[in-house]
């Protein structure tokens, strides 16, 4: 570790110097044009919905969780980032960027129906909670190139998964008439294969070779821990906020489900993370990547799930194929389909949310009596995640050729995983 | 510093290609063993209770608060155990994985009543809450033992911890009719039996000497603040969520109160630090477990404490009680009595505990204008602590000897507060 | 790193003896007496308001705001505190003795006029928060001196910026009629004039050189980025808590343009971030000051923003002003002023403060349809700024000038943002 440090040090007083030319040139006039862009938007079309009750239901019922979601986004993923031992400050303050900008865009691009019929786009607290987790489904994307990419790629990384997903959302609303809620929750598996697709067109022939500060230590595996803690401990809340809850219990069932599943998910990825391991120890970041992977499956179907037991068993099963897809899957991807996913999302949210949707077709086609209604339901859902997969593999193909653009200025190999490319350590240079 | 960190990686070279037995061959399938049997009760006997109102009582009156109290349990009681320098992986995560164990577990031995009479068990939000507070019970338990046991060990005390809890509760509540708000919340009383129990019979002679790495360092010290002051600030949820709230004012006062015992206890700490202290200083770990004192013992006395005078009274001797108890008691357990109690529970969760106990007793006969009640009231009171003790007193002493076993493969003497005895670090390894 | 250790260590272990004689002397008695007198005016003064409707607004309505200000106020501002390397111990547990006083002095300060026309004074939430927000005043003052004084400074401080900004309050109200919630909402300007004149009178010689151990690491940066994060994931309840929420739509409002103001901050902080720097880098301390400067303007112009574009124009003022001010003012207040500002407060708090104030003038005004009406409205609203600030320079030269005494026993210059000043690190002085 001394070693290290010298050579941290060493290449610190090396580095203060640098000048980093990507963020004034790039990223400054991008989000100043974008922030009054957004401004100038919301001040012709958008207000505030006012139409609630006294009291109403609008918002009493809606803010401790629309706050829940909130402290997902920021905070959980913000603090998950923070593992890579020097790349704390880019990956929490960078996750603020994403969600704050996806939040603005996502807003006016999901009123673009009511601006087109009504001229104005009202906004309430709902809105907002979609908006959120619109952000959350950029978050992820993003994930997958944690580190190895500046801060304009992520700005239009968020620009660009934001308008894909809320176009597959309308897709899916129109042709198939999914549920809002279930086409909102397809967000993981729409992340997740976005942000592969990006890491395998943005594939960095350094990647063969292990990043050198691709590594976690104690007191960032802590960190990164606080942010999985609150993502695992308020899942319950993202899955039912959007749950009708004029139905008596559904909510209740919502919150119930997702609770246990992530129990359960908790319990078995500790138990498969000591059986997948060579050594048969335990591994951290294995763990916070599985043990919320009950809480994917179950929201994606939150619809059907009405029983304690369905949903623990779809939790057993989401951690044991997240584990396994994390032990083994992270490394195939990248020798075998150059694909180097720093956060691992593709276990994280895309299996567990594959696995969620093949739950709810089950389930679903269980509940129905009619065999032409299952049918037809079956139809639709697998067209569903059809489109879902289609349109993100796509999008995330045409967002990676545009970031490809030298004009972006990527960080270099050396610096990826670098908090000193981005940000000034003014204190750290005086000590000299 | 330097030294130690060499011997740090040294040691760590060393130790990387060790294998931890105990994990593969005795965690993993206890822990697949247990989830799938979970799963199987779940399916066979348990329900959520869907017959509350639409956007009744049940729900909507408790989600926020359960929140609080989950925050509590998984965040704050997972991070306050992250204090110790090379033990904070295992410290939060193995917390994680008590309290789910816990909880569901609590959640079946709770229902075993409602299962004798109708054949099924209803779970709700409220279930739920107790069930984590089943939990909390387990986890002060564990608190005593933090580093010194594995993870086997782990489960197993959880499982006997809650099992014995679950019977106290139902003991109290059968045999004297002591009001289901008044029994749960003796669980720090129970808690803290239990755990100096525990460290009593599976004393180790290495503690004679201090364990090397029993200690913090500033930024541990931090990451324990967290979990702290999560406790601290969502104490009055914890100490109201279960007051009823049909009675006018009765739950506002339980918050009211709490927080105002939580505060006098904050500045009682800090002042007895100070004048406990050989040089007149603050001890930080000494003021994280005296500034919630206040909140334990007006827990327990939650039900009579209708002043706020009253409550900050509690707080104050609660904070002195604990200050000093940690600053004397701890050692002298230590060396007397041969009790090492790492979180040193006793002084933090026993001592408040028993001193509400204590302000429950005269605060409820000056209430009674009977003398005959008051005496009635204050046997039964006495028979309550009485029940609790001894049970947790048996319980632990009889968990000790099971876990006394090497069939459980305890972690060497030199393997203690260590998170390499149980934790992949590749990225680490990866450097050489 | 490494000789920084070695002078850190050697440093520890010769300081280790030392005593700290204004803890025991100073310290301890005054929060002893302080805590004994609340009680006791607890005790003859104050009860708990039960005369609520049953699951009545004042409780239900309230509980989860008052949670996110309780955790703004202990966790938010605590851990903002945490930045300096050295310093993390006193940032966050002083925050929390300054909390807990303040809140306990303002329930007394703001019940006496209630308790002069009927004897008792009757606390609720409501009471709760408003002596919470007297708190974050005390709080941002004594951020201005962060790692310069002792904790019996600090407590001094506090109550007489409490007593302060209660008088500004109650003049405010008496003397112009403003409406409690943008009174109150001042606390920002007087929370942060207060505090620079602080400064200006308590000026260290030793700040000329730039003060050794004032500086960020990069775990300290992330611990301070949680408290930031807090602040700003909760600032919409912040603003919105004291809301009258019987007009429709209001309080819905008031959260949606907070939370979109500080959305824009965050960006405009970011993108002013990159151009104010000399080498086009992001500066983490920077951002943390700015991405919030949005709430502060918003939460004082609360009552007459009414769209989410209005908020949004104030959000991007508000950060560029805020960024600005800190990388230029901050050292100009130093060399030019002789005030050595910590936290930065004056262009965190105070400059968002006025702009917000500017911003209400305006928008006030072009609301009114009568001349005479906006006119007397701007001369009331200039007079509520005149008395807000002068009060507040006026009690912090006062103030500062008690706090000059020597008999408080100030720190010499070399143990200023030093933990060791005031803590026990006893397992580090066992590794000997």
């Amino acid at each position: 570790m001394r070693h290290l440090e010298e050579k941290y040090v060493g290449k610190h007083l090396q580095m203060a110097p640098q000048y980093a030319p990507s963020l004034r040139s790039r990223l400054a006039p991008l989000l100043l044009f974008l922030q009054t862009g957004f401004i100038v938007i919301f001040a012709l079309y958008i207000e505030i919905d006012s139409h609630v009750k006294v009291d109403g239901t609008t918002f009493r019922n809606f803010y401790p969780e629309f706050q829940d979601v909130n402290v997902m986004v920021v905070l959980g993923f913000g603090f998950l980032c923070t593992f890579l031992v020097r790349y704390g400050f880019s990956g929490s303050a960078f996750n603020l960027l994403v969600s704050v900008v996806a939040t603005q865009w996502a807003l006016i691009l999901n009123g673009i129906e009511s601006w087109y019929y009504r001229g104005k786009i009202r906004i309430n607290l709902r809105s907002l909670i979609v908006a959120e987790m619109c952000a959350a489904s950029a978050i992820i994307s993003v994930g997958a190139m944690l580190g190895k990419i500046n801060p304009v790629h992520l700005i239009l990384i968020t620009l660009l998964e934001v308008s894909g997903f809320v176009l597959n959302d309308w897709l899916l609303q129109t042709l198939l008439k999914t549920p809002p809620l279930n086409s909102i929750m397809l967000l993981h598996i729409f992340g997740a294969f976005f942000g592969v697709m990006l890491t395998w067109i943005l594939y960095r022939k350094g990647s063969m070779q292990r990043f050198e500060k691709e590594k976690f230590d104690s007191k960032t595996g802590l960190f990164s821990m606080l942010g999985i803690l609150f993502l695992w401990m308020f899942w319950p809340s993202f899955n039912s906020v959007l749950v009708d809850n004029r139905i008596p219990g559904r909510k209740l069932g919502a919150v119930c489900s997702t609770y246990l599943a992530l129990a359960v998910s908790a319990v078995t990825a500790a138990a498969m993370s000591v059986l997948s391991s060579p050594k048969g120890k335990l591994n951290m970041i294995h763990m916070q990547s599985s043990i919320f992977a009950g809480g994917v499956a179950v929201g994606i179907s939150i619809s059907v799930v009405h029983q304690p037991w369905e949903a623990m068993t779809i939790g057993l099963a989401a951690a044991v194929v997240s584990t396994i897809g994390f032990r083994y899957l992270k490394t195939h991807m990248q020798f075998a389909f150059y694909c180097h996913d720093t956060c691992a999302i593709l276990s994280t949210h895309g299996l567990p949310g594959l696995l969620g949707w093949l739950a709810q077709l089950l389930l679903q086609i269980r509940d129905f009596d009619d065999h032409i209604l299952a049918i037809r339901f079956a139809v639709f859902h697998i067209c569903a995640i059809i489109i879902t997969i289609s349109l993100s593999l796509v999008m995330g193909i045409m967002t990676g050729l545009l970031l490809k653009w030298n004009f972006w200025r990527p960080p270099q190999d050396k610096k990826c995983f670098d908090d000193q490319a981005f940000w000034e350590f003014p204190h750290l240079a005086v000590r000299k």
